[in-house]
């Protein structure tokens, strides 16, 4: 006689029913809702009542703890302890013209820790990691993990997609959100981004949240929220973490599309580029550097981020990355050689006075219209094409004087973005009273070390 | 060139948030998303989150109303306007030894209105009409729609079970409800008794909404807060409403149990049965004459009721009914006649004392359990069976004396029911301050007339 089927270990309705009257799911109950989801045994319209139920009662600690856990062992994760340094990465909750990233892994593996990233695709106003590096002709962003893990290990550092195997209950569990409204639940966004972020295999782990009027989170207040439930969650999961809640208000650098957000990550490497760019790279590296042990404190994390950078080191860490990934490194030593969109536009200011505001998103739904971003997923991009932002907020300007220029193939193409833009600035007759500060605060619980500022 | 195809009028996500986030709904929006969820072209997974932001969020009168009238017009609507006289009806929310229907319905038509009356089989702890009416040799509930208009027009009262075709919509979301933890919400349970009830044709509903421990609704601010939103919706919908508030501590009534039910109906239509019972069953058919236009006033709906039981036209009806229904009808003459289970076990007092409490719903489970009743909506009912209750809240008891009794086929069968009754008994020292009342109160927004008492 074969034994007889067990029965489901919980009733699922019992579970929607406790959540949805504010209780708390045990460890056990969330590991058993995320294995339905994605063997497919609970059905999705369970699941999709149970994320609205989250959505609006809210999870704790251990539940966020536990929902993550379950998501990243969903799939394979990765087992990078044959490295012999301390993992670390960075996670941005997306912004436009954000590119630290580029800097940031070959400047910290150069510094001596290894940066194992997974990235993603830019998907509507924001732009994505992996569409940056595929500006640089050949960049392979599709290693296998047996590849991955070699460039790390020759190089420190290596830069790929998200693979198939990774994480799968998000996947699963991302598309049921998008369609059923759910997908703007701080827990909910926490347990995707740190599932999948905890499945590299990293032993730190430096996010910045962004706020302000490009981000995904408009109030400063949600981007803590979020920021803290983040830095809990990892740190419940044996995880050095830290949070900057950083500054959204306008692109971050001067360039907007992405084979131009390489070329002005490539000054950074130089030693040149924008202030606050290169401000955001530095402030992200020492905290890099000292959670994964390379400094004492942030301070010489950065003092060290800032030699990496003077020495040469990042940038001809760079230039070995991208050979390893297949990319063509004459782009690096002469970045005209990247994908240019020979066309111009200048945006220009209606009249004289003072940028007060820039409709941030607004700029990166202009980058999208020209075809360097996506609507929906399947849409291909246009590396060459973009924005080159000249004025930012604070800003003095004269009347017809350009705001920002449009790189593109024609004034056909441009004719939209051109308006957008024109639409985005505020120009007010007296200078505002302070530019935004482009690093509101530092969330780490586990020290009491300020960001160094 | 064929047209394209029209694009749906709205995206479901939208819907789903705008509900999230505590916003209303459009008479246009419900009306897509209940037309979606009938006919399968919205997928259950978004029916079932935005059932959850409802259960969650709730919904405003007109929100409450345009679900009601969705669900009432996704399918057959009765028009039954060829009766020469006002159609009324009375509902339930459920309760053990609730059996009113089986004498308002010949009873106000023995009075000249017509009650078109479509209901349900019992679910879980408490018993349903059409299971009760089927303790009649012959009784058929199932008459199609055209024979039920003809016994109406013959007889003023027919009671049929739900069709196929009144309001698929509440099928298909009760079904989904059923699973995704979203069955209690007012607002939802609200729309799903008014669309079937209103698809009946009736002109005015008098409800009889149940509180305490053997109702669904425990709580009375929890009833009251349900009958207000069914009298609202009602109303807005030109419909005649009233709502009482009843008790349901302990059973109505002396028996529990369908054909013993049937023998307590007749006795009340002969003059006789419990006084609890009774004054329920006056009260309720006091509404119904009242909302209907039969009486002035509802104390003149009483006393019209109370004389049609006393002249014997509400049973006279009652067996007129049964016949057209093709039921045994010398049954109603002998009740002795009806189904009897021979064997009867007493539950006796353990000691001295009053009772002071009752489990009621464990009660309807003894029930259930005896197979008088169903824990699944496949299970067959034994209409034999069932539940004498010599002793309810307030009343003596000396040790040894029976508190009630169990009619079952074997010792066997009733070795649980007795188990189940004997615990849901609390006898204390002294009597309670008060005995229960029956009426808490009745909920009638047009007009100032209190419930009579």
């Amino acid at each position: 006689m074969s034994a007889p089927a067990s029965p489901p270990a919980f009733r699922v309705a019992d579970l929607i029913r406790k959540k949805r009257d504010g209780g708390a799911l045990s460890r056990e109950e969330i590991e058993f809702l995320v294995a339905g989801a994605t063997a497919g045994s609970v059905p999705d319209y369970q699941i999709a009542a149970w994320l609205m139920a989250v959505v609006l009662r809210g999870m704790n600690g251990e539940e966020t703890a536990a929902l993550t856990n379950a998501m990243l062992h969903s799939g394979e994760v990765l087992d990078l302890s044959f490295l012999p340094a301390t993992r670390v990465d960075k996670h941005s909750t997306g912004g436009v013209g954000d590119k630290t990233s580029l800097v940031l892994a070959p400047l910290v593996a150069a510094a001596g820790l290894y940066v194992p990233m997974i990235s993603g695709r830019g998907l509507g106003h924001t732009g994505g990691t992996l569409d940056k590096l595929e500006a640089i002709p050949g960049f392979r962003v599709g290693l296998p993990v047996a590849e991955f893990r070699r460039v790390l290990e020759v190089c420190g550092c290596s830069m790929i997609g998200q693979t198939e195997k990774i994480a799968p209950a998000d996947r699963k569990l991302y598309a049921l959100r998008d369609v059923t409204g759910t997908v703007e639940s701080p827990y909910l966004i926490c347990a995707s981004i740190m599932s999948k972020k905890l499945a590299e295999g990293t032993d730190a782990l430096v996010l910045d949240v962004k706020t302000g009027s490009g981000a995904f989170m408009k109030k400063e207040s949600d981007a803590v929220f979020l920021a803290e439930l983040m830095v809990e969650t990892g740190e419940r999961m044996g995880r050095q973490m830290v949070a900057l809640i950083t500054n959204m208000d306008q692109p971050l650098g001067r360039m907007v599309g992405n084979a131009m957000e390489v070329r002005e990550c490539i000054e950074i490497m130089r030693g040149g580029g924008p202030r606050d760019l290169r401000e955001l790279c530095l402030e992200l590296a020492a905290w890099m550097l000292h959670l994964g042990g390379a400094s004492k404190t942030v301070a010489e994390g950065r003092t060290l981020a800032e030699k990496t950078i003077a020495s040469g080191a990042a940038l001809k860490k760079f230039r070995q990355m991208v050979e390893l990934h297949g990319g063509d490194v004459r782009t690096i030593d002469d970045p005209s050689l990247l994908p240019t969109a020979k066309h111009t536009v200048d945006v220009v200011s209606p009249g004289a006075g003072f940028v007060s505001a820039v409709m941030c998103e607004q700029v990166g739904t202009a980058c999208v219209v020209l075809g360097g971003g996506r609507e929906r997923k399947e849409d291909a991009v246009d590396p060459a094409v973009g924005i080159v932002v000249h004025k930012k907020i604070g800003d003095a300007v004269a009347a017809g004087e350009a705001l920002c220029t449009v790189h593109c193939h024609s004034d056909a193409q441009a004719a939209r973005a051109v308006e957008l833009l024109k639409a985005s600035y505020t120009i007010a007759d007296a200078a505002p009273s302070h530019r935004p500060s482009l690093i509101h605060r530092a969330i780490h619980h586990r020290s009491e070390q300020s960001g160094g500022h």
